[in-house]
C-alpha cells in the first residue's frame, strides 16, 4: 500500500480493549471505519466499531474473512501469534510491520536490537534455562530482575532477585519460561516518548512525558517531563532512530530511564501507549489519530502541545470516583466501557490539562 | 430521572446523521453506550454506536423496543413526530423536553415565546393561509422572507419577497404549508451561542462564534466572534434566559443577529449545533460531551476555551480536499462517513485552531 486510504475505508484492529476502542474513535473522526478482531465479545472496542469478528487468534477461517473485509490491519497489543500474522500479511498490509513485532515481542531480541543501534539498555543476560541463571547473576550482579522473554506486561512475568539466595524462587515463579536477567538501573525517573512514523518515512514525536508507576502499573504521566533541553532532544532523536531502523509505520511508545550517565532505554511498545493518553486533551492530533493517520497512509500531525497535562489512570476501584472527576474543572474523563472493576484493571483515565498561556 | 446515569448505561439517540455520530463518539469517551434510531441503515451514527434500530418514526413497536433498551433518550434533530414522542416519553426521560421541541419545531411559536421572554426577534406575521399574506406584508413590509412554520433547515422552505409582486410566487413555492412572514433585519453579522443546562439547573455557555453562511448553509464559524464585551455578556445571558425558561436539559444553539440596536434572536435549535463544532478542538469538554453530560445527569464542563478557532464546513465536493486538509498544521479534520458527496451535503468539517498563549 502506497496510496492513502480514502475516507470510508476500513481499518482492521486486532484486539478489542481500551487501546482498540480509542483507535476506533479516532478513526471515526476521520471518516474511516473499523473492524475489530478479538476472541471475547462486547469488549471496549466492539462497543464503538463498525464491525466485529469474535474468534480465536488461531481461527484461520475467521482471520481470512477478517483480512478480506478490511483495507489495512493494525493492532493494540504486540503479542500477536505468528501464525495469525502469516495469514493476515498475505492478505493486507499489516502496520507496524513484522520487524517491530519480532523485536518487541521478545525482551532479549529487543535489547540486542537496541544495543546494535548504539542505544544504552539495562545490563542483561540470556536465561534460556535454569542452568543459565548462575552465569547470568555473575555477569549482571544482584540485585536484578528475572523477566520472561515474552508475554510480560504491567509487571507480570517478573521476579526480583535481591541476593543470590532468591534465585531459585524467582526461577520457580516463571515456571520454566525462557527469560532474561536484567540488572538494576540507577535512575532518577522514567520518561517516555510517543513517536510516530508515516508510510512516507516522516517522523513526528510528542513531547516526552514523565511516568510514575505503582505495583508495576502506570499511575500517572506528567507533561512536560523533568528533562534538560539536551535530554529532551536526545529522547526524541533516539525514538526517531528506533522508528527508522524498524522501517516503522504507526505510533510507538519508548520508555526511557533518566540516569546521571544519560538516557537508558527500558522498553519499546509497537503501538499506542498508556503514557501517551495525555495527548487526547493537549494536542490537536492525539496519539490515536496519529496512529490511524500513519497506518492509513495519511500525513502525520505535528505533535504540537497546547497544554501541560497530567494523565492519571483509573485502576480498579478508582473508577468509582467518576462522578467527582467529571465535576473537576479542566479535567477530561475517559472511561473504557468495562463492566467489572477488578483489582489492577485499567478502567479509564483522566487528563488534567493546563493550557499554555 | 434525577440520579446521574452510571457508566455502562445507554443513551438512546433519535437520528443517525453526523450530529448523532459525534454525540455517540462523545458518549463513548465517557464509558456510555449509545443506541441509534433512524429509518435509514448505515448512517454516520450507526457506524460508531453500540446498537442501532432501523425503523420508521411511526413504527410504534420499534419505538417501544428502543425505549425499553435505553436509559435516557435524546435526539439530533428537532422535527421528531409528536406521536413518536408520545410513546417514548411514557417509557424513558426525553431530553431536551417537550417544551423545547414544541417551541423550536414551529417558527411562529418560537418567535412568540422569545418575545414573551422580552427578547427581540425579526418582525413577523402569521401566514396561516394564502389570504393572510397581504395583511402580513402590510404589517411587516417588503423585503421579507416567507418561511414554512415547520420542517425548515439550511435555507429550505423559504422564499424571498423583495416586492409585493413576488408574493404569489413565494406562496406557490411553499405549496400551501402554514408559514410566517419575517421582515428583514439590518444586521452586521451573525453570531451564535452554544449553551448548556444540566439536570440540576446549572448553565454553562461556550464563547460566542461568528457565523458566515453561503447559499443558506453555514460555511464557517470563527471564535472569538466580533462582539463588544457588553454584547458578549448580553449574548450569554440571553441564552441562559432561554435555557431556564424552557427548563431545558442539554445543549442548545442560539443564533443571534448583531445590529446597531442590539442582539436579535434569529432562531434556536434544541440540540448540538453546527456552529458549535469548533469546541471539539478548542475546549476540554466539547458541545457533544456537554450534551451527553447534561442528558446523563452528569456535571457540565465549564465551557472554557484554550484556543481561537475557525470551523469550516466541508460541503459536497469540499470533502475531496481531505488529504490536503489532513496535511495542514494545526488543523483537525472531521469526516462523517457519508459515502456520497451530493451538492449541499455536509460531509465533514475542519477546525483550525490557534492556541491562546
Amino acid at each position: 500500500m502506497t496510496d492513502p486510504l480514502f475516507p470510508g475505508a476500513t481499518i482492521g484492529i486486532l484486539g478489542g480493549g481500551q487501546l482498540g476502542r480509542m483507535l476506533a474513535l479516532a478513526a471515526a473522526r476521520l471518516g474511516l471505519r473499523t473492524h475489530v478482531f478479538d476472541p471475547v465479545a462486547d469488549g471496549p472496542a466492539q462497543q464503538v466499531c463498525d464491525a466485529a469478528t469474535i474468534a480465536a487468534y488461531d481461527d484461520a477461517e475467521a482471520l481470512a474473512a477478517f483480512g478480506a473485509a478490511v483495507d489495512v490491519i493494525t493492532y493494540e497489543f504486540e503479542n500477536i501469534p505468528t501464525a495469525a500474522l502469516d495469514i493476515l500479511e498475505g492478505l493486507r498490509p499489516v502496520h507496524p510491520g513484522r520487524k517491530a513485532l519480532a523485536v518487541s515481542q521478545d525482551r532479549l531480541t529487543e535489547k540486542q536490537f537496541l544495543n546494535q543501534l548504539g542505544l544504552v539498555t539495562a545490563p542483561f543476560h540470556d536465561v534460556a534455562g535454569p542452568d543459565d541463571l548462575t552465569a547470568a547473576l555473575a555477569a549482571v550482579g544482584a540485585p536484578a530482575i528475572l523477566k520472561t522473554r515474552r508475554f510480560g506486561y504491567d509487571g507480570k512475568g517478573q521476579a526480583r532477585i535481591m541476593a543470590d539466595g532468591d534465585a531459585q524462587a524467582a526461577l520457580d515463579s516463571l515456571k520454566g519460561a525462557p527469560a532474561i536477567l536484567e540488572g538494576f538501573v540507577d535512575f532518577s525517573h522514567e520518561v517516555s516518548v510517543i513517536g510516530a512514523r508515516g508510510l512516507d518515512g516522516s517522523v513526528a514525536c510528542f513531547d516526552p512525558g514523565e511516568n510514575l508507576h505503582e505495583d508495576g502499573i502506570l499511575r500517572t504521566t506528567t507533561v512536560p517531563a523533568r528533562l534538560t533541553p539536551s535530554q529532551r532532544t536526545d529522547a526524541v532523536l533516539l525514538a526517531a532512530r528506533i522508528l527508522n531502523a524498524l522501517d516503522y509505520v504507526g505510533v510507538m511508545g519508548v520508555e526511557l530511564f533518566v540516569t546521571k550517565a544519560g538516557l537508558v532505554v527500558n522498553e519499546i511498545a509497537p503501538r499506542v501507549h498508556n503514557s501517551g493518553h495525555w495527548t487526547q486533551n493537549a494536542c490537536t492530533v492525539d496519539q490515536f489519530e496519529q496512529h490511524i493517520r500513519a497506518v492509513a497512509g495519511w500525513p502525520l500531525g505535528d505533535g504540537a502541545r497546547h497544554a501541560d497535562a497530567v494523565m492519571e489512570n483509573l485502576i480498579g476501584d478508582d473508577a468509582d470516583r467518576w462522578l467527582a472527576l467529571a465535576g473537576e474543572t479542566g479535567t477530561a474523563v475517559h472511561l473504557y466501557g468495562k463492566a467489572e472493576a477488578r483489582t489492577g484493571r485499567k478502567m479509564g483515565h483522566v487528563n488534567r490539562v493546563t493550557p499554555l498561556r
